[in-house]
């Protein structure tokens, strides 16, 4: 028998009944054997019949909405209203990718017709489009339980395009993932689909996560979590004799910019917003305003008493996990232990038998950021932030140039401020996947023109999006046709274009059929 | 001083004079500093100035066109009419990404419209397009000195969207590349351009291309040449602190199977396109037809005769180097040390001291290649091929699943044969980038529809291809907008639409302004 595993009522720490295997390395065989076998008919079904499925998946979640709550909450004390939320957008996710695909342009069809008689050589017909790469293996993450977890974007984006998946469930929530990975095999059958489209393993070891990577009917890889977690599945899967694209999502500072005049005029109400994003979900967000950065003056001053103020009324909250608490609780005390860093305020009465964090706010200045930038610029996951004093743009743009790639940046700024600071403006653009404008990183809207990604070490490839639309680009390549007669096309390349997709004809983008 | 090489007359074997320096690692850094310093303006430059740079590249190296074909020819043997051509294409490849720059749809732009009543929480308004990577690392390639080289498409593909590049020349034809170099440099100073947007450094040592790919600096890196050396390159960079992507086109065996009523039908015609495939320009390309696979009898026994005279007659080339040459040689001894391989035919004649290759055809049965597939599933770069017997479309089968990812698969069959042969041809579409159907493998269609790529090891991203209008998604990244007000947003995001380009405004494609 495998090592078994249990899960923890996260407020408590009680253990809850049932137990969980350590997924063997036959069992990751088999799913993932299943998984290609699965692929030969997945990948030839119509869109309809996979829009069908995401959409039962959806009504399925939906029909059990409380009972996964009540789960989920147990596991990960999200709580609500936030976890009615996220169980909502990863419903709205599956079914917003149903759509595309019954829409069907996302296949990216391109059509150049033949020249017979072009001297000095005929030109073939050339058609092309996006099919599935093959199995995808997901990593759930631990503080999306539903979004970025069994049912999450990774899931239903590669079951929209054709491609089999084969999760592996986060340890801290695996009663929720049992739950949403049945009623996905449900949608299956219901669906007619055969059951290697979709497989759960459980894992805690480190073996586990390396044995779906290494495996070599694995196409690709999405992961959600930490640097070195996503690291080290890179690693494994750049030196296999075959490498696949792992693509990580692993967070990142998200620095906010607070301008001079908007600091001026807008101190208090930044303050409250900065400070609701700071410890929103108990700050274990991704895009979590790790860094602000500010010119010193009494505006600052006002702005630390503001948002010190309610940092230190924040009620203490347990942390997804014990792993997650201990890891915060070690990166503040890093932080603290810098000299010329002062905690501007710090929430009392955690319990730490409960795993709760204190939302904890730090000051110092640029100078000690570039004396510590190993410490510093290194993302602590939780509602912790770290102000730090500029002497003006120049500061901020050094700043900016040293960075590591992030998933956002956000900016405060009057109109003046925002054309007085365009330098800054254009470096940041160079450093992240999305750029907010009087706004707060946390919070995304979930749209085809959400970009949740950006250079490393937030993602593996900045190319990609784990969330948004755009996201099943990581599950496709290009197929191209040359010369393929009308009856072996796909669909979707035919002359009459059944299907009413946009295409590009000759260079031109239209829904026609190509005229003959 | 640091080393020093020369280059050789790939037909004769004679030193020519002048001489190139290994590139030091001072001037890799310095190379990439100074791309670093060229992309803070070059990726604001307008559309225009960017194709017009482009154009100047085209027009520039057609001012010269025979002083550089005469010279190409010297130092790659490849001869007329493949150098006029490879050069008009190479310069119909610029003005192919200046016109894709003028008409602007290449970013993808996306606008999702605020709505700022919505409940629970008011959307927000989100903007999305591609912008540059950063400095691009470019190792040209020795069979294409104009079209995959200082001017390629790799190039011209990361110049049009606003990314520096620093390019390896192939030591091959380093005469070439310097007066190429010189045309592009001339090009950029000629458009306003600072200096830094391209360089060009010398190398014969595995160290320029490691330094090259190591370097901070380097955003992303396109490869086209063997396995060995491409993986060389991915290791380097998959190993980086921060990794960066490698896109390397490692070339293949690209199977042509001979469907049999095709091959009673059409065999002596089929023999005749297929060795013109094969011994095109010497058989050094990426797509050349390294394996047929065909059912046994007289028909493939008459195949086998047609095109074994036609291999016999190729008159003996020089290959474009020693190195190759050698590969060649080594590749072609062990393919004939196998046992159960005969040498149907093999071209006499060759000059050894010429780097000369002789084209030759191996014919074995499908059995003998699965009891040495490491053998022969190898590419030989060079003008030889294995014809496989088969037993019927199950031993095809098997071939295909078991083969490695091909940039290409062809097929020759009648209607009917295509019909019967669906299963091999479903399989076929998850191993390869390009379908061809009553074709040759060789000669691409440089267009929008084009897909040069395909599963590892063709590539090492089947997302992307090399050559084709999409060749420039190896060089952007999304860059998404929040709430960005107008004045701040690049032209293509903002409401008038002043370019005219195509976007997805609200999910709808549209070349529409956004209504206000």
């Amino acid at each position: 028998m495998s090592p078994t595993f249990q899960s923890q009522n996260a407020r408590t720490g009680e253990i809850l009944p049932g137990e969980f295997h350590e997924a063997t390395p036959h069992q990751i065989d088999a799913a993932l054997r299943a998984a290609v076998d699965a692929f030969r008919t997945f990948r030839q079904t119509s869109a309809d019949k996979r829009a069908q499925f995401l959409e039962r998946i959806a009504a399925g979640v939906e029909a059990v909405a409380e009972d996964l709550i009540e789960l989920a909450d147990q596991e990960t004390a999200l709580g609500r209203p936030r976890l009615p939320g996220e169980l909502a957008r990863a419903c709205n996710g599956a079914r917003m990718f149903a759509a595309m695909v019954r829409e069907g342009s996302w296949v990216d069809a391109r059509i150049d017709t033949a020249l017979p008689d072009r001297k000095p050589a005929p030109k073939p017909d050339i058609r092309l489009m996006h099919r599935p790469v093959g199995p995808v293996v997901v990593f759930g993450a631990s503080n999306f339980p539903f979004a970025i977890s069994v049912i999450g974007s990774d899931t239903v984006a590669a079951l929209a395009v054709g491609c089999p998946v084969v999760v592996k469930a986060h340890p801290a929530h695996p009663h929720t993932c049992e739950r949403l990975a049945a009623i996905v095999k449900d949608a299956a059958r219901e669906s007619g689909l055969p059951d290697g489209v979709f497989t759960m393993v459980h894992g805690r070891s480190h073996e586990v996560g390396t044995a779906l990577v290494a495996h070599p009917a694995t196409e690709a890889v999405a992961f959600t979590g930490s640097l070195r977690g996503g690291r080290a599945l890179f690693d494994v899967a750049s030196k296999r004799e075959r490498p696949v694209p792992v693509y990580a999502e692993m967070g990142s500072l998200n620095p906010v910019f607070l301008l001079p005049r908007a600091l001026v005029a807008r101190g208090e109400q930044i303050a409250e917003g900065f400070v609701a994003s700071l410890t929103l979900g108990t700050g274990q967000f991704c895009t979590n305003p790790a860094m602000v950065l500010a010119p010193h003056g009494a505006s600052l001053d006002f702005f630390l008493s503001e948002a010190g103020r309610r940092v230190a009324a924040v009620a203490p909250a347990s942390m997804l996990h014990r792993g997650i608490h201990q890891a915060y609780e070690q990166g503040v005390n890093r932080i603290q232990a810098l000299q010329d860093v002062l905690v501007t305020a710090r929430a009392a009465g955690a319990d730490q038998s409960k795993c709760q964090a204190s939302a904890v706010l730090f000051e110092t200045d640029s100078e000690t950021y570039f004396k510590h930038p190993e410490v510093l610029r290194e993302e602590v996951f939780g509602p912790s932030s770290v102000v730090l004093r500029c002497t003006g743009q120049a500061d901020m743009i050094r700043f900016a140039e040293s960075m590591d790639g992030s998933l956002s940046a956000t900016l405060h700024g009057t109109p003046e401020d925002l054309a007085e600071f365009s330098e800054l403006i254009e470096v940041l653009q160079t450093k992240v996947g999305r750029l907010v404008i009087n706004g707060y990183p946390t919070g995304l809207e979930v749209c085809p023109s959400l970009h949740h990604g950006g250079p490393y070490p937030a993602t593996t490839h900045s190319h990609f999006t784990s969330i948004g639309l755009s996201a099943f680009l990581r599950f496709v390549r290009p197929l191209c046709f040359q010369d393929v007669p009308e009856m072996l096309l796909p669909e979707e390349l035919r002359d009459s274009n059944p299907r009413g997709i946009w295409r590009l004809v000759n260079g031109v983008r239209t829904q026609s059929a190509v005229a003959s």
